[in-house]
């Protein structure tokens, strides 16, 4: 670290010294995580090391602030374990893919609910019947990456546990569902495109795509309250 | 329990003896559920008791399968604590209630994730963008009962999480969100009424809530990629 080489002060020196870099102190108070932390975060290397500056010193960037922000995205609301937000941030600095295999990489490392059961028949039915949904909507990149998906093994064990539970889920019963997640990724994929540099756009697909779980699950739910008292409500 | 009646056997009787009651045995193995879990629900109460007919032997009706699914789809799929299933299913049973009040009592009982922290200042912003975005879609059952609702709650802390990040989320933001989770609740609705009876409509409620919300988010990243391709993909 002390020998990293001295680099000039600039707006194109991307930890460069000058207006955008802080100290430590100044991070934790623009971000709003105490520095105990973010020294936390910084030895789980969920956070990229400052520049030193001196012995005991370093200067932090937008970068790290950009980043502490995803990190709280990820640990503090998505409540994802210490290793999956470090697997997911890998994802996100992985130079050797495209952007959209690294955007694609990031959110594939998201933690995804309980693992299909390979040893129980209804998994096997379950996989065909996620398989000719891909199929029916010509969701072709999915169909190319379908065996090592998780968002797919993760749909595999929601499909087989309904079944098991004796509700029918067959893909004339998912399909409604899978063209709203079209429409919804659309919104969502418009949301990462405000963010003007590709880091940002990965960071943000990541952040936003765990931000929004809960928004849309509480919208669901309000939804239906609205459509139950819609249908079967006695007042108004 | 010793001392309760006997009830005539027909198929009048809920709890009469006849086709449809069980032993033990039979009911995990028709279930699929083990005998010492169902010993486990019965003592927790998630599970009536079943019509004694000996000192040491019970039998069990359609609504024991019907409950012991309902059971199985909060607990082992929805991972909810067993205090919260027993409030659930009180709801389900509280025969205080219309039909459209059990069904949303049920549901409003589930969990719903991170509390708001109302000492925080961007907490108030959030219930009035929460708000603001109810008067807009003209939700009038959620806008009278909002001061107690979970969902709302649950609304009011996501969007506060994602203000603390730095992203925007004004009802511009969120009313697309919200058209959508319309949608989806219609057809949530449209499989309740699948089920012919009051209590296995207001049990549907609840198990598909649940059930659906891993297929719903598993869809929506399975989506992300397709889009994230189609946009940003190199190949096809």
């Amino acid at each position: 670290m002390q020998g990293e080489p001295e680099r000039e002060a600039g707006t194109g020196s991307r930890r460069g010294k000058g207006a955008g870099t802080v100290r430590l102190a100044e991070l934790s108070e623009r971000s709003g995580v105490s520095t105990p932390t973010i020294k936390y975060y910084l030895r789980e290397r969920l956070l990229p090391p400052g520049r030193r500056i001196t012995a005991t010193q370093s200067e932090y960037g937008e970068e790290h602030l950009r980043r502490l922000r995803l990190v709280r995205a990820l640990i503090q609301v998505g409540r994802i374990p210490v290793t999956t937000a470090r697997e997911v941030l890998a994802a996100i600095e992985d130079d050797s893919l495209n952007h959209h295999h690294r955007l694609g990489a990031a959110v594939e490392a998201l933690p995804h609910g309980p693992e299909a059961d390979e040893t129980d028949p209804a998994t096997a039915a379950a996989r065909r019947t996620a398989t000719e949904l891909l199929e029916l909507l010509g969701w072709r990149f999915n169909l190319e990456v379908t065996a090592a998906s998780r968002p797919f093994g993760m749909l595999v064990a929601a499909i087989a546990a309904l079944d098991h539970l004796g509700y029918a889920c067959d893909t004339a019963h998912l399909l409604p569902y899978a063209r709203q997640a079209e429409q919804l990724a659309v919104f969502d994929l418009d949301l990462v495109e405000e963010f003007p540099t590709p880091e940002g756009q990965v960071e943000a697909a990541v952040a936003l795509t765990v931000l929004y779980e809960p928004v849309l699950l509480s919208l669901r739910r309000l939804a239906e309250a609205e459509e139950s008292n819609r249908r079967f409500g006695t007042d108004g």
